[in-house]
């Protein structure tokens, strides 16, 4: 397998290990830092400089304010390739680039550092990678894409641009905001030159306050609707709590319900469960791979591995798809109804 | 050295496990609940069971909205004690009770679980520990208490209830009542049945999200004033920086400031630092040990040990205190005015 990297930071560098260490891939690489790439050869990120006419997956990992003239040249260099980001908003990358070869990635994964110095093969391991194919991304291509992420280490999950923006808002960029706040807070309480009373449940809150300005302020930018629409959620919610305390209303059950909804956004997940394949064959009309990929997502199963092997008149494929045992008989419902449209 | 503990959960039982095995101290228990002292006995963290009238220390770890009844029945049953308490609020409890010899304390220690059965000798090692003394706290039973404290493996840290409930409004109210916004902005962004995209900075930013009902919404309303304010101040944090998104403002200066104040909030602190010895004599008027305290507390620096004695005549006391080498000028100079006054 031939692998294209435009942009060689620590997710690049990391994409580059693992596909050459797990998938056996010649990967080719290029950034726009000249000491990025030395470095990145110098690590074994990468096998060659520059790019690859025959590669057959490249991943473009710039900042989100560069990502579409990225992916576009990435879609040049490499006519054969199936194109992917890994841009943390997927909506305005999605919405600049119509090329059916482009299909917009984000791993869940990355550190507090940054650099093609500390990337490493196992970055993706046991990570959620949001894929957001479309109606048009031809079923190939997107299975070419899926098992490539899943041999580095990740899951996959389909999911559409909107949906994926509106929930990077709630679980990622609204509390870099909110981090931003609290620790305004509290340098204000506490003035410029007292040693600070921060414990350890201060600073977990507080991690990512601050984080990389320049990358930062452009994924706000990026994804300002849906980043408005919570913020202006999380206003109402403080104002709510703000006006209970001044009632003195009894905030227990308030409380409670907040616990209720950490153990059911953490406590879930499939984490451990066994996987059963599920097995269909669909008609060969555009767009049905994505369909499934996409109806599963949107139902929370994950798909953990897929394989996709056409009949010979290509007017069928037979698909099989890699679930939580759990999530089987819900998969292969689901299915059928995808095939029956 | 004989300690009494009023409550046995994970904050009384560690106290009391590091009384005994630091200290020598001879610790008798008392809690409403007697599975809590049959543990706290078989754990060897008390001596004895119910109360002790020759007590020099009482430790009260009760809930918020029951600590000035505990206190007051410590002071009652412990009539040598200085006693004192480890709420996480000390404005309501210094109003309530106004024996001299009762001096509000809070250690910024605790865990994710409760109870005796997780108490450990190391609770409190390296962790802050502030004290409230006031102009009537007697120099002497100040002083055993900032000993005891220091002997447990704390800090202590002198300040009054107003600026200590006013800081932790800041830095852990505040961060609580956020935290269950998060869960509830991401519960409802994300639907019920969907396996949920959070990776580890959602869980560090939400860790305390719900965090033991009870126990929180009493702390929550022990200190409405102070968390109104912040929270009022987080409001219009939030709605400034919506209003800047809103408007296509770059954000790239206020992520970077967000930067700022989180290293000054963390990267201070005087971990490390040689400790230098402060001598001075003071006169053996009233208050002038909490003075001396809070004085040096309100401009940062932690006493790290105090030793107190009193001249023949009991007209003046010689004080050494022990503090970090970079502090020292500066707390000669304060302790100067202090004298002085």
């Amino acid at each position: 397998m031939r692998v294209q990297l435009v942009g060689i930071g620590l997710v690049g560098g990391s994409v580059g290990l693992a596909a050459r260490s797990r998938l056996d891939a010649h990967v080719t690489g290029w950034d726009p830092d000249a000491d990025a790439v030395a470095q990145a050869a110098q690590r074994a990120a990468i096998d060659a400089e520059g790019f690859d006419e025959q590669a057959e997956i490249a991943v473009v990992a710039a900042p989100v304010d560069r990502l579409a003239e990225a992916v576009t040249r990435a879609l040049a260099a490499c006519p054969a390739a199936v194109v992917t980001d890994v841009g943390s908003t997927k909506r305005q990358v999605a919405e600049a680039v119509a090329d059916p070869r482009f299909v917009g990635g984000h791993p869940l994964a990355g550190a507090e550092v940054a650099g093609v110095q500390h990337a490493r093969d196992g970055l993706f391991d046991g990570a959620r990678w949001y894929l957001t194919p479309t109606a048009a991304t031809p079923g190939r291509l997107y299975e070419r894409l899926h098992r490539f992420v899943a041999g580095l280490g990740a899951v996959p999950a389909a999911t559409d641009p909107v949906t994926h923006d509106r929930m990077m808002a709630a679980v990622s960029h609204l509390p870099h905001v909110v981090a931003n706040v609290l620790v305004e807070r509290a340098a204000r309480a506490l003035g410029e030159d007292r040693v600070p009373p921060t414990g350890p449940s201060f600073r977990d809150a507080t991690r990512v306050a601050g984080a990389n300005p320049p990358l930062w302020s452009a994924i706000y930018a990026a994804n300002r609707d849906a980043l408005l629409e919570q913020l202006d959620g999380a206003i109402a919610g403080l104002q709510a709590a703000r006006d209970a305390l001044a009632a003195g209303d009894d905030l227990t059950g308030w409380q409670e319900q907040a616990a209720g909804h950490r153990r059911t956004l953490l406590e879930s997940g499939l984490a451990g469960a066994l996987l059963t394949e599920v097995v269909v064959v669909v008609p060969n009309r555009p767009g049905v791979i994505a369909d499934l990929a996409l109806t599963l997502g949107r139902e929370g199963i994950n798909i953990h591995d897929m394989s996709l092997s056409p009949s010979a008149d290509e007017r069928t494929g037979r698909v099989a798809l890699w679930v939580a045992e759990p999530d089987a008989e819900r998969a292969m419902r689901l299915v059928g109804e995808v095939v029956a449209r």
